[in-house]
């Protein structure tokens, strides 16, 4: 237990760093921008791993693995990539250390063991599996091609947070091959669904779908589908993208294939993946002053039970009634821990809990024996009841199912009050500073006008919404003609 | 489908090769040494990690996530273990490229964003991760940390083979501390015993479980456990190692504890880890000329559907009895595929997943409409038998476990026919040549010897069986007092 976390009213961004190392998330690591995800934060992780695993194969695909590096003429290929990626990329240059032989206690880079062609660590993997797919692909036969990958990469930014911009983070990557134009369109439009199902069913983060801008796409795609949440800041964070690639890198890599009309076309591409970031969301949206608040769905554990007692006694009357109540949970399909250590006292455990958030608590007492009751606290409301022992399993269920729809609600209740419709620059600004989250505006579509925008407010455009009505406008800042308003916002 | 492959007898080691690519298992990639696993062979990975996965958490343990990178000051602390690795470490020095000036299309390495410090590709993580536990260790209360990492890892090999030996393979690495030098010792056997349970239970690979000598041991390590099994070629192969790591890392990272008696003292470690290697293991010890023969219990799907027929009425006939079954089998657990693809004949489909291993074929054709029954191909026996419709799934679920059985039982057989006793150096050179497998053999206990005879006969101590029983004999080779026999093979 570290001392008691800053407010969010105070420092919000001091409150996240502190909540992400106090509630055993994560932590930063000796390489610079590199983090350490603790066990209950990659329990967490490997929840989200296990749903959206199930989802992928669901809608079809594979997991397959590729490569960790990419030799640079390959990395060079698709120059709009390249040109994206560049400026961030760790180098691997030698492969082997030797004695340094003027202090034979450290080693150092061997001269004679200079790779003939530099690899890069993948900041992500068209590159290389373009290049593999080119082997794979001969017939529409072969297509479509739905493979996906989860694996570690590196993007050596300079500014980095815990979850939310690590130099290396942990994703999955989908790689998808077809050979029309419309299908991979349908494609990466279904991964993005497949995205928002899962942030709004399991994270209880809703969002917004959407596209990029020209400016703001993947570097190397023609289209980027995106799903943008809301922050308790008002900032907001893209939880994941999805990209129509068109034939940029089945052309950069010379992938064709023979169509059922015997044609030698160039076969059609999408990518899309979601990364650790998607814990810094969950953190973000749910937690409070008093630490984490987990949704049911993807808590490690979703009820702990702590047992109060002074003696032995009382301890081991309690621990009958607690281990019935485990095997009764587990029955129902709920996930609960008993933590009956006795280096801690109940107090400290309720702290720990709490700052963990965890979204049950049960607390049995002697005197609860006596009543045959236990004392059921719910994490995101901080209320208590007291409940009878045979009707604890029907109450907890119906709670976590609450507790998940609650989350939800509020968070979707915020962000909803939290879309303000501009139509001038000095609401624009104004909202911005006073109230922030999403604005609402017209834009004229060009580059020139977003770019400004940014310069003066900080703010960019997260996304064309794809549900955005047709409605003839004014540009917020040029005042030229607009098809339909964008959202803009501060971002993560 | 790829031409005929290579017979074991004229070729093993080609036979491998081929039997990897064609099976659809892994391929070469553009990146020296690494290997691309595709879906097919990934899918048996993941049933590995899947069982793997459940029986450390089952044993107390949790899963966390640890940089890709080791800074070279930390690379270096523990002496062996640096010393080991320092070889064959791939080495980031830069983090950008930039526009080659000379050539725009093309990006160079920018030397302006050379690292102040190098970091290595973790080909292991002993180091960053003892750094880490610095900081999480500081009471008895903290102990035992039980944690494990699925990751890849970087060792720049010269010679690589797919799965066997590969610049970057996955694998996971359990990284344990321990108050005791007794639990330690303990939990290094417990993770050996594991090992040794999953390879006889899932891959059906029959393995010797002992120690190793100090010249093979893990560097950094006091005690190497290991399994060690045996291919069809007559050589051994390494399939798990568990190390007790003493207070070498504990006092190279200087990770005190304070006892129960308020005494602080250096923690007790020890490492594990298993491989895609093990993806070579269960390749070489089951598979024939035929292709890949796989156990049930690690098969992507276990029985395969084929329907024979010439018109699309047989089909929707045939296929009406198929999703039944189907469902059936689903309903009792095991995995099936309807392969009712028209763009491929029933021979080639039988071809195909002769090649790929399923344990179980069943043929559904017109004349099996009629008498209400199936055929049913054993992949292990390549024996086929017709069963009556109603019985299907009761003889599928028998055969499932019978084949399982029946591949552990056949390379034990082979396992055990390949131990062969030998107490002079002649013989052992010539069984050695006839014969290959195990060598059961006195050794004097000093390296010199151990070094001599694999410079000889390239034969290395595979392991001192931990069944070993106290034998007093004469060293094979020096004549010198030797207490116990210890296994000699040629291995992988």
């Amino acid at each position: 237990m570290g001392k008691k976390l800053t407010k969010r009213s105070e420092d919000y961004s001091k409150w996240y760093n502190e909540l992400v190392v106090q509630a055993d998330l994560a932590e930063n690591s000796a390489v610079r921008g590199c983090m350490v995800i603790k066990p209950y934060g990659y329990a967490i992780w490997e929840k989200m791993q296990a749903e959206l695993d199930r989802m992928f194969k669901e809608t079809g695909h594979e997991n397959a693995y590729f490569p960790l590096f990419v030799p640079k003429s390959l990395f060079e290929a698709e120059e709009k990539n390249a040109e994206g990626f560049a400026k961030e990329c760790a180098v691997v240059t030698h492969y082997r250390l030797k004695t340094d032989p003027e202090d034979s206690s450290k080693l150092i880079v061997d001269p004679n063991a200079k790779l003939e062609e530099e690899l890069i660590v993948r900041p992500t993997s068209e590159a290389i599996i373009w290049n593999t797919y080119k082997g794979w692909i001969q017939s529409y036969r072969d297509l479509p091609l739905l493979i996906n990958q989860w694996a570690n990469v590196v993007r050596w930014e300079m500014r980095t947070r815990l979850f939310l911009r690590t130099a290396e983070f942990l994703w999955q990557e989908g790689h998808t091959a077809h050979a029309t134009k419309d299908e991979a369109l349908q494609e990466a439009e279904l991964m993005n669904n497949v995205y928002a199902e899962f942030a709004e069913n399991f994270l209880a983060v809703p969002v917004i779908k959407g596209v990029k801008t020209e400016s703001e796409r993947f570097a190397g795609a023609d289209e980027t589908y995106c799903i943008e949440a809301l922050m308790q800041d008002g900032k907001a964070l893209q939880a994941g993208t999805s990209h129509f690639l068109g034939q940029n890198f089945a052309k950069a890599f010379d992938v064709k294939f023979t169509s059922n009309q015997g044609k030698q076309e160039h076969v059609w591409a999408t990518s899309w993946g979601v990364s650790t970031r998607l814990m810094g969301a969950l953190i973000m949206t749910h937690s409070d002053d008093q630490g984490l608040v987990l949704p049911p769905n993807l808590a490690p554990f979703q009820v702990v039970i702590v047992p109060i007692y002074k003696s032995q006694e009382q301890l081991d009357a309690i621990s009958q009634v607690a281990k019935e109540l485990v095997q009764d949970l587990k029955l129902h399909g709920v996930s609960v821990k008993f933590d009956n250590r006795d280096t801690h006292k109940p107090g400290w455990k309720f702290n720990e809990y709490e700052l963990k958030g965890v979204p049950l608590r049960i607390g049995i007492g002697p005197k609860d024996l006596e009543k045959r009751t236990v004392e059921l606290a719910r994490r995101d409301t901080l209320t208590k009841e007291f409940v009878a022992k045979e009707t604890v399993v029907d109450t907890v269920i119906t709670l976590l199912k609450e507790i998940q729809e609650n989350l939800y609600n509020k968070a979707r209740d915020y962000r909803d009050s939290h879309i303000t419709t501009v139509d001038n620059f000095e609401d624009f600004k104004e909202t911005l500073d006073t109230k922030g989250g999403f604005i609402s505006a017209h834009w004229d579509g060009t580059t020139e006008t977003e770019d400004k925008i940014k310069e003066i407010t900080k703010a960019t455009i997260r996304c064309i919404p794809l549900n955005a009505k047709n409605e003839e406008g004014i540009c917020v800042y040029s005042g030229k003609k607009s098809l339909r308003r964008v959202l803009f916002a501060k971002a993560y």
